[in-house]
């Protein structure tokens, strides 16, 4: 095996990369400028060691605590909860929300074999015990996984008193088309319709 | 910048990945088994030293000449003229030819200010000049820029006494569908006809 089909085997590993693009990518890489080059394997090679997660919301970062964990200009009183470290890039990108974050690490899954205890719930918990957080705004995907771990979050938190445990709404994407929502999206929009 | 956000440029300036899908990517390699991570980096940071091209050909290799040039089990005879590296590997995985190859690193195209004159085709005419070559098949792409490069090679090739020059054939593909054929396509299967 040459250089060449060792790195095409490398790139076709990458989710969403077949065996061709991948051979696209090597002749791209072997005409490419080189300064680029050294610079994308020397970030490659680096970026594990740099970037960890925080330890006390889970998200990536390079430094821990996290810059969002350590601003002292976000609410503190409102904790969002999310599915992956990169829905907190997502929603920080919405700037729609001015609170701290608490990556769960993954969803509530019984037939992928995972259960509450591999997620970070344990110290979410904690970190609403000292009760200064009023709101618990649950984020994770409006699908049926993400629905469980909502409702498994909710039951755990209700039991600390004077905390709100919210949900993302759910309903029709602006700019979509009533035509082509699905019946279960359409369903949902009905029962969480809003008074204008 | 943080290490995510730079490794994340350098993947959306590859080919055809955007820079929802450069997220995506990164996430996978923060998750991803380190020692594919640090051998996939080493193989990026190396491959330009280790591919040059063949000095005889032209198609990227390892060892200068490359196996193809010095295979002595090849038909020295025939020469396949292909636009770019990549198509070497194309052609060889059909195992359909056993000649030599030669690669033009590109293709006669004035609109993006490329002239024979940025194409290796003088060291083609050098490497048929000894005679011993019989055949050129000319593999460029059955496109308008493809065919000119062509009908450019055949005429110089054409003064060189003794010297067949051939096109692939250009039909409908296998496994194709007439009524999805587009009309050039069609009509150059008709000028293209075999007697059964």
């Amino acid at each position: 095996m040459n250089a060449i089909d060792e790195l095409t085997e490398s790139f076709s590993r990458l989710p969403g990369i077949g065996k061709k693009s991948a051979g696209r990518l090597v002749n791209f890489i072997l005409k490419a400028d080189s300064a680029y080059v050294k610079r994308f394997a020397s970030q490659l090679n680096s970026l594990q060691e740099k970037i960890k997660p925080c330890s006390i919301c889970g998200t990536w970062t390079e430094s821990d605590p996290c810059p969002i964990c350590t601003d002292t200009m976000r609410d503190r009183s409102v904790i969002c909860v999310v599915e992956q470290p990169q829905d907190v890039a997502t929603i920080e990108s919405s700037h729609e929300f001015n609170g701290l974050f608490h990556v769960l690490g993954g969803i509530i899954s019984p037939l992928d074999g995972i259960g509450p205890d591999q997620l970070n719930i344990a110290s979410l918990l904690k970190r609403i015990s000292d009760g200064s957080v009023t709101e618990i705004i649950i984020a994770t995907n409006p699908t049926v996984e993400g629905d469980t771990t909502a409702l498994y979050l909710q039951r755990m938190i209700a039991a600390a008193a004077g905390i709100k445990v919210t949900r993302l709404a759910s309903g029709l994407p602006v700019g979509g088309d009533l035509e082509y929502a699905d019946k279960l999206t359409l369903a949902r929009s009905f029962r969480g319709r809003t008074s204008l």
